[in-house]
């Protein structure tokens, strides 16, 4: 699991902070999540090829989240894209797009599929046999989603040489890896974890940009590997967070650890502090692993 | 007059190729023509004030010359802005605004007064006593203009000592300045071109992006000080000129020649070619004294 952050800053775009976007690679997907003024841009500085980019999930509709999206489907229509795009984001998206393209006269050949959101619960939006998404409903201004993806378990990894020792014949592989007991060459019941080792652990990513501190989120993101929470302001700004619908560095540790999330991400942060470290000292006195996210920083877990 | 290029290529914007925009400083004014994503960062690369824009002009609603609006807007409501903003635009950019405004719950303080064009004649769009600014009709794939910038008539420069010894009073000084005669102390008319000298002669811009070679935009353009004309193409790929509705460099030399210009600048060029340099050579063969914009690029003229 790779995440590249494209931009995480708040608010106005300058020459150094993107508004939000990332990128996460897991199990073979590229999904994009958020959509700020300049992502094309940067999706090219972070060397990531368009072509496998097909799912885009924008958690709502400021303008430092979503406005990079019509360049980037419009760029590519111009680089013949045929494959499908879909794109899951808040009920209006879809109209703000098609009359963008209707008035620019711009049709792509490439289908674009959206889906539109607008549950005020969380909700499985996309599900194949490797991962699953489902949103993370959020507190802010506007309608807003987070989004959790999720690997489904992996198989369990089949250990050869007690494989062979057993004598199964190669025809039971699958069903080993799937967890099941099977009859050896001899017709002797063999236990599964005789032959099999645990599997890899599923991974999973919780992205909750924006919101207030909300701990209705906590059964959601419940034991993730990876939270990135938006951290727009130090704790000594507290008192902006519930008019801007926002949270502080500690609001976002104690979030993480009431979650018992493996590791926490910071970013979105306000145009308001000159440096970021506090942000990082700050949310470590609630939670030692807390690292922060910077434009153009890619993370593996 | 000095002109600054935010951006000068055409389609898709890439690390180092921003889409169309450009400020011209003009008489005290500062305009800012097209606004393609990221143009907000390029102001700010560029060192300029963004609350010094008052007129923004949209010559067509293809992406890579307005994309970079609604951000821009955006911004100037972040950054507290109350002075009113004008925009001159083709039909159905507002009703793109007010969209995005509407879904994103931001509504700014200061007025936005759309301007919305629809002519296929050349209007006078704006005027005030120093400048006046004429849509340029242009053919391209959209309902697109260009834009004239026109400073008017500069006043006479008043010869103080011819003026001392003519015996003038300082009641006629701003007469002189409009070319009257007047009479002096002992009631002589006094002619006013033996006490004034003549004024610095009117500058002009045309920047027409996106068109095809069009001999109709001569008696709009002519004599025209500065002549910006898109060349998204060398000569070697006119057959792509009618299909996609865009010039080459030699096109836009011929206008800037029949239009008797002073100079050409070029601009708009497609992502197929490495370097510009052929782009000024090619149309040096028919027009001499042409310029290559440049991201980041001014001009003083």
């Amino acid at each position: 699991m790779k995440l590249t952050i494209l931009g995480c800053h708040s608010a106005t775009p300058s020459i150094n902070a993107n508004p939000t976007s990332q990128v996460l690679e897991i199990k073979n997907h590229m999904f994009l999540i958020d959509c700020g003024e300049g992502t094309q841009v940067e999706l090219r500085r972070n060397k990531i090829k368009f072509s496998r980019i097909k799912h885009i999930f924008i958690s709502h509709l400021h303008g430092d989240h979503c406005f990079g999206l019509a360049g980037l489907i419009s760029t590519f229509g111009l680089l013949t894209r045929e494959t499908e795009l879909h794109i899951y984001a808040p009920k209006g998206l879809k109209q703000v797009i098609s009359l963008q393209m209707k008035l620019s006269d711009t049709w792509t050949k490439y289908q674009i599929i959206f889906h539109e959101l607008s549950s005020k619960t969380s909700k499985l939006i996309y599900e194949d046999d490797k991962v699953e998404v489902y949103t993370i409903p959020l507190i802010h201004r506007v309608y807003t989603n987070g989004f959790l993806f999720k690997e489904k378990a992996n198989e369990r990894k089949l250990d050869i040489n007690a494989i062979n020792e057993a004598n199964i014949n190669v025809a039971y592989f699958r069903k080993l890896k799937q967890g099941f007991d099977v009859e050896n060459e001899d017709g002797v019941l063999i236990s599964n974890e005789k032959v099999t080792k645990d599997p890899v652990p599923a991974k999973s990513y919780a992205f909750c940009s924006d919101t207030v501190y909300n701990e209705a989120i906590i059964p959601v993101i419940k034991n993730t590997t990876v939270l990135y929470h938006e951290s727009t302001f130090l704790d000594k700004n507290e008192d902006l967070c519930m008019p801007t619908k926002h949270s502080t560095a500690k609001q976002a540790a104690t979030i993480a650890k009431k979650a018992n999330v493996e590791t926490l991400i910071l970013g979105h942060y306000s145009t308001r502090y000159d440096g970021y470290d506090e942000f990082k000292s700050e949310a470590q006195t609630v939670f030692e692993n807390t690292l922060l996210a910077k434009d153009g920083k890619s993370f593996e877990f």
